[in-house]
């Protein structure tokens, strides 16, 4: 027997053809009903993000390759009629993965029409066969295509990717800068969060916790001075803290009430993003909203923590959850349920830029999107936006598709990447 | 307010540094207790695999290289000392991932000792931020690699595969045929069921249910003939049934009804993989045991579907989950609560050696694997096994390592992949 439920023998040493039990009849089926908030969440995930109606005839993918220049890699999409749509890439991701744009995600795209972009997505990751992919050097790949269709696209209709997307609520957004340090004492960082509060503009930072899924007996001591020495020092600042998966339940949950007890506003990824039970105990156990979402690849998933109200801040990675379209579908999702979805931005390149586009259409993104915006050098501009913050907010721009050119020899010194 | 919890307002618009609640002293912490199973499941991932007892002094990784040759494409490691393993990929998973190997997976290796390959291992996923990359692609280029080293050490050794890990349980391995059809009418899957039968000697075979992911009105009505036709006209043979993640809860439960009324052995991934709640309440309602684990890349999932008893019989794909010890792992996970660890085969190249080995050294592998060992003209032999099932069984070759040599010109003509 392979169960440890009671189930009929399956070794047949019985007379084959014998009178079987109909089990169904003993038990008759009740229809399964996931529940208020799930049935809602599945209708969002039915209707469409990309505003199709801008468009009065099929826009035919020409071509989409890979481009490197200088240290940078992009993705061009040009669509038969001849516009273009380009999207940077972090290097670290693409020098990585760019075969599996090429094959996976490319020749799936090529010849097809962008305008049927939601209905694209899903495809390509259900009946494509690519569900095997899930993860993140999946979902990179296609939110970068997507960015590049979408750039393209936005050049067709004559507009920002906000209103492709559901239509523009905002014009700039309110930033905040995140310390990325563990290895300093306590009152180190504290110097350092005033400075990334003066460089802002707004009253609100992020520090990290732990050890990065893992704690130290000397990250357990930072942690127990960092907490109530930020909010000593910082006085009325609003303090998020970060803890990137260290916790075990005990220790979340002694941590998450010294956070509380600090007034700091979210707690994020107290445990390791997989240990779903665990983090519904913490949750559970706490006052403090938790944040997280960040390594999430299912949408599934994504529903569960939202259907539990084990998180009170989604936060999907717009590259590794797979783009803009998906990412929105998860905010509408949480304002059904009115929480914020406040996305994660993988630092580094134009990361920031995707974010920015993101928050130009979302309602709920919260009080303070987090700032990665160094560019990595990217020779990029936007007539209508600095790219930088000012006074704690950034403009976005408001020129087609994502709104910025880039220097002529970044484009002029491209060479196209080619896998094996 | 960001949260639908009770929370002491974040804005701290009131004076700073008020008194705070000391929430901690009303709520005495309780010491979370995960229960019985997944204590004991904490304790084997703890519990090293690899036997290092076997080696009396390091084995530094002097190298691992890509090769191509032909069309098929090999990990070579080699060790100071000057041993060699080798393990051949699958074409389709390397020709997209070689860059993530040699970066993220093949750098991390280098210089270090093999014989500390569990500890390797577990740093490589938590501590080189390698978590972030959670999914097949990652964890296929850790498998390749895994299995080059093992072959590496197994000469070092001189003892097979299964003799590093944890030690050989037996010399041949039953297996079975499971059918891809989805296209055809049941009466003909029925006849090549039956020819399925006859090729493997075995009274036993799997067949398809669903559309893969969906299902169609046509593959319902498929379903509703095939499942009662084939155990009429196959007798007595164990059948297995698998559908690829096709149903929702309601279809998944009456189809399982179905099967478990015409005695089906198993019913594999009656849902997506990802619906966890929901492969849960059909595993409440139905006798049939539940196979499934194949695109699993959690452990901690893994975990969760074994301690609340919704599969029967857990299937993690050797390549899939990141290779042997890992798989490894999760079977001993299996026994301890008394349930059959049948691993999932990426069809194509070698998946069936890597499979045999692992059978070679795990008691609870369950009745019958299954068998998609048609080499891909990859030219390989073994001196202790045909590599090729006989009456309804394989022989595993016993020579150290993988137990195999490779055509000197397969060798010969080989080219070393490097990427950008």
């Amino acid at each position: 027997m392979r169960t440890r439920r009671h189930f009929i023998k399956t070794s047949l040493s019985a007379s084959a053809g014998a009178c079987f039990l109909p089990l169904s009849l003993s038990r008759p089926a009740e229809k399964y009903d996931p529940g208020e908030k799930i049935r809602a969440f599945r209708k969002i995930l039915e209707e469409p993000v990309f505003n199709s109606s801008l468009f009065h005839s099929p826009v035919i993918i020409q071509s989409i390759k890979i481009f490197k220049s200088g240290k940078h890699y992009f993705i061009e999409a040009r669509s038969k009629g001849g516009a273009r749509g380009i999207a940077v890439g972090r290097d670290k991701y693409i020098e990585n993965i760019y075969p599996l744009i090429q094959n996976r995600i490319i020749r799936f795209f090529t010849g097809k029409n962008a305008v049927k972009l939601d209905e694209l997505i899903h495809y390509i990751y259900l009946k494509a066969l690519n569900y095997k992919w899930q993860g993140l050097a999946f979902w990179v790949g296609l939110a970068y295509v997507e960015l590049a269709l979408l750039d393209m696209l936005g050049q067709i209709a004559r507009k920002p990717i906000g209103e492709l997307l559901g239509g523009r609520v905002r014009d700039d957004v309110a930033i905040y800068y995140a310390s990325g340090n563990r290895d300093n004492t306590a009152m180190e960082e504290v110097d350092y969060l005033k400075k990334l509060i003066e460089r802002s503009g707004a009253n609100a930072v992020k520090y990290r916790l732990g050890a990065r899924m893992h704690t130290t007996p000397e990250s357990d001591k930072r942690d127990r001075q960092l907490i109530p020495l930020a909010r000593k020092e910082l006085g009325e600042a609003i303090l998020y803290a970060d803890a990137n998966g260290s916790y075990m339940v005990d220790q979340a949950i002694s941590t998450g009430k010294m956070l509380q007890e600090n007034q700091v506003a979210f707690f994020e990824e107290p445990c390791p993003f997989d240990h779903y039970e665990e983090i519904k105990i913490i949750a559970e156990a706490l006052e403090i909203p938790l944040a997280g979402g960040e390594e999430e690849s299912s949408t599934r998933q994504f529903m569960w923590l939202m259907d539990k109200n084990v998180l009170s801040v989604v936060q999907p990675d717009l590259l590794f959850y797979g783009g803009l379209i998906r990412s929105i579908k998860i905010a509408r999702m949480a304002q059904h349920i009115g929480i914020d979805c406040t996305p994660h931005i993988s630092g580094g390149a134009l990361g920031f830029l995707y974010m920015i586009h993101f928050a130009s259409c979302v309602p709920n993104i919260g009080p303070f999107q987090e700032f990665k915006g160094n560019k990595d050098q990217v020779p990029v501009e936007s007539n209508s936006s600095s790219l930088q913050p000012s006074n704690g907010k950034i403009a976005i721009p408001c020129e087609p598709g994502l709104g910025v050119q880039f220097e002529e020899s970044f484009m002029k010194n491209a060479k196209e990447i080619k896998c094996l």
